[in-house]
């Protein structure tokens, strides 16, 4: 290779953060409060967030009560989607914006119904980059990667690897067609972050989902 | 569903945009003056831009005189690979920046030798929301879609629609596999934008590279 250049982070982000974090430790509180364990689930565009939590929420009908944002540049489509399996689902526009952030988790709780609402599932923009340094008062960060984005996604990503209670490997039940190192991904989440749970799943097939389940009812116990 | 938010942008976007557009400007001039045509190539994490990128350095050998440069949070992995295809490259790495910038595309072709360079491949941050703000001073816009993505992207991102010069959609050697609307995905690209070129292809097995390769000849002619 010719070389390599290094670049910094801009300083007016830092302001904008602090004004994150102060609003998301409210949102935090809040849920708090209300006893609601709240996800923020990040993945790139099509790793199968809006899958997995069609998959969940299906899953989990009569066990627990749970409420949706999803968060989208443009179109309702994701919250449609959800929709059919939960009564309390708020779809986030961002416009041009990039990730949430912890003032429009608390607007947009604030248009719910969250009398004996157990569960919070927050589907971040599809972006594996900008959600991860906002807080959004969550309890979890789930990190999702799917088989077909390639092997080297998470050494590419080390900040949502890092931060991530839960990495969850999506789209498993299409290996056959596939060339994809898992021992080389697993090597690279396991030099960031050791103990991290890695779970392999399908959101189409329903593989895998015995040990998501079993981590999410245990982590929201 | 249960409600809707909207948002609006941050006032100070505006500053970091106006600066980066002056020195798109300049690489823009710059590379006018040396007859270079370059492409700001932008897709999700995961669609196949380095896997596009080797496949088309590889069908250029001793027909063009191409330059790259690849951005990426972490790690020199994808300028590593398009070494093998390339003299000069060179990996930009933007630590948690999530999208390239012009200064950084100045900084980069100041370390390359372009004497002799007709064509310059930019490979932007896998990212399909960020890099579509930011002019690179490039000649044209890719826009990488993948069939594993989901055929809802287009519509979900329709910044990047509506400013790409042609719009590649990879992995068409999944289809059998996949269950995706080529008809509704086209569709929705044609809302935001009628005469863009849609290009089916498959960075994996040569299939489409063809009609790219044209697209690519005609356009830096």
């Amino acid at each position: 290779m010719s070389g390599t250049v290094r670049t910094t982070r801009l300083p007016i982000a830092e302001r904008v953060l602090e004004v994150n974090d102060q609003l998301a430790e409210g949102v935090r509180a809040d849920l708090a409060r209300r006893g609601i364990f709240a996800i923020d689930l990040i993945g790139a565009p099509g790793s199968g967030k809006t899958a997995l939590l069609e998959a969940t929420l299906q899953r989990l009908q009569g066990r627990r009560r749970p409420a949706v944002l999803v968060g989208d540049l443009a179109t309702r489509r994701d919250g449609d989607r959800l929709a059919r399996w939960c009564d309390r689902v708020v779809q986030i526009s961002t416009g041009e914006g990039c990730h949430l952030e912890a003032g429009q988790v608390r607007d947009a709780l604030g248009q719910l119904d969250l009398d004996g609402v157990d569960l919070l599932f927050i589907e971040n923009v599809g972006n594996l980059i900008c959600p991860v340094g906002f807080d959004l008062g969550q309890s979890a960060k789930v990190g999702l990667f799917s088989l077909t984005e390639g092997d080297d996604k998470a050494a590419k990503h080390p900040y949502l690897v890092t931060a991530a209670d839960v990495i969850l490997l999506n789209k498993i039940d299409l290996a056959p067609y596939l060339t994809f190192d898992r021992a080389g991904f697993e090597a690279d989440v396991r030099q960031l972050n050791p103990t991290v749970p890695i779970l392999g799943i399908s959101a189409t097939t329903g593989e895998g989902f015995d040990a998501w389940l079993g981590w999410l009812e245990r982590s929201s116990a």
